[in-house]
């Protein structure tokens, strides 16, 4: 039997195991306070009042014959896609279909799984820094990859790749710089792919964090022609907390083509059915009542007070780090805060300093590709009240 | 942007669907009595109290600060790991380890995805009739298929492939035919691997039906030198009602390894873990907490009784298909009876009579790969009094 080789080509050391593997060691050694984490993106605040009664309800479902979901439709219950189509969509002037709203377990899965439908030979361009996903199932997929670099010198707007990307991945809100890009700087990506018949995986999954400002796109879809070259990727991970629940969505619109070597026009749309409808049962039918019930105004006003709770949090960090003399980005559309290092330390210099002095776990940026060395990522998921003593404690370190 | 065009050579009608469409259109037309379905694997009965409650308090703990749960461990929790180790191996004297537990959202997943870690240039043996997830994935993968015919002549035994076969998918409890194979004769595939270093892909959904026979094993690593050659799926679907849950989960051995093209052995469970952790991020907490009930004094007795209630429906059928002169198998270690049409109609003529003469439908077997011509597939899943009517409809339009 002959494995996939090219899964000996990637590095097997994972990002969050290796800061989780440091932070035990030193919390092996007895620290003088506990140690706060502002490391991993992980929510820390509960599942809204709304959703957990559904949930309730939908598990009661479960318990009676007549009642009972048995699987759910390999693309997801129509309940949830009309609730998702009208407002994530419909009500923002946005043209989406419910047949191009394809429910899953998670954004994680399907930027991974999207993979399936795409052809090996595409040069695909990743922006770097970037959620490691990306990379390494492309890595796993024996493709070629153009990083993009995003750093100060370009304002984190990513230039055009140098070889024509077949492929392109954007994330904005970024992870994990959070910066954003502006409708016009996306619609020339859009334009870019138009030309050159690429086709753009657009993760959306921090769009909740958009303050008010018409100028930010909450998704790809909002460009004219992105319905020919683009798809999206929406997570209730960030939205409403759904980490531990697992639900997302993907919209592959059907004016979204590509040719055979034969010439012949495949949509990708009925693609990406076929791969979920194969390889994937359905997400949980209790789940799908949860993130039914993010839409309804209880679950919109519940999950808006959550999002408000962290962007507080990504303020309190921001000024905390630039009252500490550093240089930041992000934390005003999205709940990352990405931190110059001082003193020209490395990314990972920069986390065994926060541990030491501060008991604060941060996350290094060049776990997030070559172009994050010398950055370091703080989350707002944090509780209220560890973010605040973890601001002190890093301003009473710098300033002290 | 170039396609995987292996997806181009599968075909798009999807077996449930095509019958869906056809009853669909059967009961447009206004039908004397109600249409009973014995034909998708989908469970009737409602999912176990003891995990109901688990779910609920699962739920609960989402929804306050101190007890929320965010991502799981991309390979599942340890509480579930260890209930699973304890109850489906240990107990049996089946030497498993923790760590060689990977728990997903279900088996259709795992055994489509496991794919990802084997190579392009392997040739796949496939019994015949099959799940029909084994063939489609494989095909768009682009891997070359022999199929194993299995049917009377050969007992539903397949004969080993005549080329040399890397990997080899065999499901015992068999679906669709519901027959099983001895350890005897399990142990013949497992000398094979060894003997050819190939890979046997064993899909244990439906063990939990097996009689009390001690010769017919549940996990394919009660047969010695299966943890150098085997992967063994479970589930959690037709076991304990999950269909619409979502869990199951993968054994990987630590002892199978593979030959990389420059001689080095890799394991398989690091490849696969790999995998997981970079395309799927965890089940839900809510359905692991359930699962885990599924394994407690109260969940074994509830889920049980539900297989046993299963199982007189399968016996009903059976006898019905007898006494109306039909030759059957399966439906004693199985929920599945295969069934020879009678006058050697096609599966699908046969399906139309069933529909138009009885109002009952099955699975056409033609629809499981070309072995399954001249065969249909009744399910034991229905509700009592549902498949209680459905044998006396097909008895007596048989025998009178």
């Amino acid at each position: 039997m002959k494995i996939n080789e090219n899964y000996t080509s990637i590095e097997n050391n994972y990002l969050f195991a290796e800061i989780a593997k440091k932070v035990r060691e030193y919390k092996d050694r007895g620290p003088k306070r506990p140690v706060i984490s502002l490391g991993i993106g992980d929510v820390t605040q509960p599942i809204a009042p709304a959703v957990i009664e559904a949930m309730h309800r939908a598990v009661d479902e479960m318990s009676h014959s007549r009642t009972l979901r048995g699987y759910s439709p390999d693309c997801g219950y129509d309940f949830l896609i009309q609730a998702i189509l009208k407002h994530d969509f419909v009500d923002r002037n946005i043209h989406v279909e419910a047949d191009e709203i394809i429910i899953s377990d998670g954004a994680k899965s399907d930027t991974g799984n999207i993979g399936d439908i795409i052809g090996r030979d595409n040069l695909v361009a990743i922006t770097d820094p970037s959620y490691p996903v990306y990379v390494d199932t492309n890595l796993m997929a024996g493709r070629k990859i153009e990083l993009l670099p995003c750093d100060p010198s370009n304002s984190f707007v990513p230039s055009f790749p140098k070889g024509k990307a077949d492929v392109i991945y954007l994330c904005y809100p970024n992870n994990p710089t959070g910066t954003v890009l502006t409708k016009e700087q996306l619609g020339r990506w859009v334009d870019y792919a138009v030309r050159n018949r690429s086709l753009i995986l657009f993760d959306a999954a921090y769009e909740a964090f958009i303050s008010n400002d018409e100028n930010i796109p909450h998704s790809i879809f909002e460009i004219e022609g992105a319905r020919e070259v683009a798809i999206e990727f929406r997570s209730f991970s960030k939205t409403a907390g759904f980490t531990g629940l697992r639900c997302g969505y993907t919209v592959v619109p059907k004016d979204l083509t590509a040719l055979t070597s034969g010439g012949k026009a495949v949509s990708l749309n009925a693609l990406w059915k076929r791969r979920q409808s194969t390889k994937f049962n359905g997400a949980s039918y209790i789940v799908q009542r949860g993130a039914e019930a993010v839409f309804s105004p209880q679950g919109r006003r519940q999950t808006r007070e959550t999002i408000a709770y962290y962007m507080r949090n990504a303020e309190t960090i921001k000024k905390s780090l630039e009252a500490s003399g550093l240089t930041c980005y992000g934390g005003k559309d999205a709940p990352y805060i990405w931190c110059r290092t001082p003193k020209g330390l490395t990314s990972w210099e920069f986390f065994d300093l926060m541990l030491n002095e501060a008991q604060v776990v941060g996350t290094p940026g060049s776990g997030f590709g070559p172009s994050g060395e010398g950055f370091f990522r703080f989350t707002a998921f944090g509780r209220r009240e560890d973010t605040i003593e973890a601001a002190d404690r890093i301003r009473t370190f710098f300033l002290s």
